[in-house]
């Protein structure tokens, strides 16, 4: 299997991306090759001065960059050499099995669906993110892809999360709810009743209704919908309050005892390594016809090597085919 | 002052909200009324059992009760007895000057608009609830009143909630923030971006732009205006993830070292005290002609004291005049 990965991308890039590249070489099979696209002549530099084989990866030049704050497609065209419109061109060639990226999300999600398009079925893809809770790993569909979502797309999220939830989380018969703020039926906007009534009528899922915000973190269900405007505004504030929630432990703790805000740190340790996001390295864009995976912009190089290893997965295990043979077999069809 | 409150609204209903009534009289002046809204048989009966002077309130019978989970403005209109109805027609008839329930926030928010009507100048009132994080208060409004927000609506919950952060919180120039899924322009739905063109235009806001759910707990601004259905999810979120951490937080220091949890509870007692929202009482739906706060569904008897204090403060700050003045000296007014 063929994975690219843009050297440029993300808040660490090149050293820890081409770090992660470079980790994650023993954990794969010998016939898979690694394409580390971005400036050629950065990225030998680099290889030189982290004393790396350059012989585990190929390079493909790509001069310009998108910065994480660049408006994505208007970037996108200005900069038709940068590595994320490269890293997408050599999707649609068919040159790479799989694309991952820590760069600017909004322009790989333009550029993955501009020249990956869409799995037949699918009207809109969207990013999906594992939140890691207490309870276990909680699929949320789309965390930023689609802010302007349909209840069609919705469904679609949901059925993609739960393949993806089954195949590559093992979680059996994953439960869906649907992101609202209320769990009674009349409660919602009108894209979120009319999904709920898409998901009703498709009795493969397991559709466990509406649920709110504070059910991700108490195992009411495995798998969530929702809107990307939503879905990101989730994903940044479980981030920030989380940080913040343990600066005010140590501030509190140091108040109470400094001694034990020393005994407090592997405790925050463990927490940090059992809840960690990196674990499942990046994000895939679940509805493209490829394999797609976006990382956080802060990613390290065990997210680098964790995301080659899931994209390795999730092209194994054939997730894109079951989505298709899914959305072609459920009687759901509105383009509402 | 005359303070109208439901008895028989929220998850302690009603006993904890007959305690917080008696015990805010010590806090309030003599000429001062308080009335309690709901079955007078019950009440009375719990006055005896509490042992508490029935002489300090006046009952205003309600008969029935709109459960947490009926749906709002069909029972409202089956139930004109209840607790909430009768509330707001003491509004409306003006035999009150401030309406407080921690009952069913749908039938709140419903009732309350219709019969109290909006302040002149205001499109649609918000709920505004308080954010304790180590950075300050936040305010966010709107949590879920309205959930198909215009960009005049949410102006409009910036100027009202910045009042209110100025004139309750003593926040000198409130920092605004208009919730998105990214600090750039050209980031967000089209709501947001229109919202942020009205922001601008309002030279006398002190507006810091688009924030991601991250900036809440960061100190990035004082004062947060979104949609409601997003503001419901983010309350509920942060309510769901704090006791998530917690709980994980315990299980770990079990593990490490049982005497460990045994000293981290004053820390987690701390934390609870420092950032307990039950110290603002009550979310005040911003907007409606009148003094009306909504409470947890979970508010104990401190958080009912509180808000009954805290409706005294909104009304003697006279919240309402400055929010008419501000928005009629406004050019923003448009009705998109």
């Amino acid at each position: 299997m063929r994975i690219a990965i843009d050297a440029m991308g993300g808040d660490n890039a090149p050293d820890e991306i081409i770090a992660g590249v470079m980790e994650s070489v023993e954990h794969l099979d010998k016939d898979d090759e690694l394409i580390l696209v971005g400036s050629e002549e950065i990225i030998e530099e680099r290889l030189r001065s982290l004393k790396l084989r350059k012989g585990a990866v190929t390079i493909v030049h790509a001069p310009d960059v998108i910065g994480m704050d660049e408006v994505p497609i208007e970037t996108l065209r200005k900069k038709p050499k940068s590595s994320i419109a490269v890293l997408s061109k050599l999707a649609k060639r068919g040159q790479t099995d799989a694309v991952i990226s820590a760069g600017n999300t909004g322009a790989c999600v333009a550029a993955f669906q501009m020249r990956m398009r869409n799995l037949p079925g699918v009207n809109r893809p969207g990013i999906a993110v594992v939140f890691p809770t207490p309870e276990g790993p909680v699929v949320i569909c789309d965390v930023g892809a689609n802010i302007a979502c349909k209840p069609i797309n919705l469904y679609q999220y949901a059925v993609m999360a739960s393949l993806y939830s089954k195949h590559l989380l093992g979680i059996d018969n994953p439960r869906v709810g649907l992101m609202s703020i209320g769990a009674e039926d009349a409660k919602g906007n009108e894209v979120v009743k009319k999904t709920r009534e898409l998901m009703k009528s498709d009795s493969n899922m397991n559709f466990v209704g509406n649920i709110e915000g504070r059910d991700i973190f108490e195992g009411t269900c495995d798998v969530v919908t929702c809107e990307g405007f939503v879905g990101n505004v989730i994903l940044k504030l479980t981030e920030g309050l989380v940080d913040g929630l343990f600066k005010a432990i140590k501030y509190e703790l140091i108040e109470e005892k400094p001694q034990l805000a020393m005994e407090f740190k592997p405790v925050v340790t463990r927490i940090y390594k059992k809840y960690d996001y990196n674990t499942y390295g990046g994000a895939p864009l679940l509805g493209v016809n490829g394999t797609a995976l976006i990382c956080h912009g802060s990613s390290q190089s065990r997210t680098i090597k964790n995301a080659i290893l899931a994209s390795k997965e999730f092209h194994t295990e054939k997730i894109n085919d079951k989505i298709i043979e899914c959305l072609s077999g459920t009687c759901v069809r509105t383009t509402d």
